[in-house]
């Protein structure tokens, strides 16, 4: 059994995960609600603090990062750092700070998102910083002290989301949240390291 | 002849690109020297001058981008922020601004680099940012107005600079500046789009 830290537990990015994580004792955290820690994942105190407060654990699953939806053109810079602090510079913060503290053979798995590699409009920063953490996640899985391993989950869009989000996704094919939840576990307790899970129908 | 701005002219990069650009007006742009318009590409006001002050233009071609380098685990936040503020964001707010100003059917070139599908260490940063960009190419392609196009061109390290990045890329084959400069020809003079150009011997 592995101590695991859920940051987004209450999302649906989040109790996708929580469905393959059965086995282990997951430590569930957010930015509001009722959960273990309390965390801002753009903000660096906020995640020393999550980590401080927890002692040990074997395992970091983030679902979360904040994105801004708007047509290229229109989209402001404002709006650019607003996703690239959460969804890409949080990601990355998460792991950097994590890595002084998780344990020895531990994992960290992150979430990207399948408008990377298949398009919709709007969702020109959300893709990009996709493409950054997929990118990020294959290349600093070579440098991870002591064993320690990182994935990261590149979903489509979950069949629990689908009345939010479906009118955007036409040709779109959801997953169920089990299905997604089955990448978070194969992260956690396979042995695979840098990987790009997609989980896509 | 179309009217190419070439930001980073000086800079190798800047040279190789040159190469490909026989045919065409080029105005050209750097951070410092001997060029016809100071830039510098992480200041929005900055680059609203170069447009504003250049006038008509049928295409940009940025060569520049500067990235830190240092062990993920040694890397500070301010580390990841400078590299993100040129390379990414700098590139993105040079299409972002630019597109209000370019001439109709004219095309972006932006740079990334092959250290996102081969990495090395010390280049973490570097790399996140080149998936970044690479992934933002692929994207933003379908969402340009005016049939204005982009592409990316993602090279290996130059002949003309293994004396200097040689030794911390075994393994590597450099390719010659002209070589590349071929890559930004079809580019600017292609009519291709969305598309990343990887250059590799």
């Amino acid at each position: 059994m592995k101590t695991i830290i859920l940051i987004g537990a209450l999302g649906k990015m989040g109790q996708a995960a929580l469905t393959g994580l059965g086995n282990h004792k997951v430590i569930t955290a957010g930015r509001s609600g009722d959960v273990d820690h309390l965390v801002d994942i753009t903000n660096e105190d906020s995640i020393h603090a999550l980590y401080e407060h927890v002692g040990h654990f074997d395992a970091v699953i983030n679902t979360v990062g904040y994105c801004e939806y708007a047509d290229f053109t229109q989209m402001t810079q404002e709006q650019w750092m607003t996703t690239i602090m959460s969804k890409m510079m949080g990601q990355i913060n998460l792991v950097r700070i994590g890595q002084q503290y998780i344990a020895d053979g531990g994992s960290f798995t992150l979430i990207s998102g399948i408008l990377n590699t298949k398009p919709i409009p709007y969702a020109i920063a959300d893709a990009t910083t996709s493409g950054a953490i997929d990118t990020f996640v294959k290349c600093v899985a070579l440098e991870m002290p002591r064993n320690i391993r990182i994935n990261v989950v590149n979903p489509t869009v979950l069949i629990e989301a689908w009345d939010v989000y479906g009118d955007m996704m036409p040709g779109f094919e959801p997953v169920s949240g089990k299905l997604v939840g089955k990448a978070f576990e194969r992260s956690v307790d396979g042995f695979i390291t840098g990987e790009v899970l997609i989980v896509d129908a």
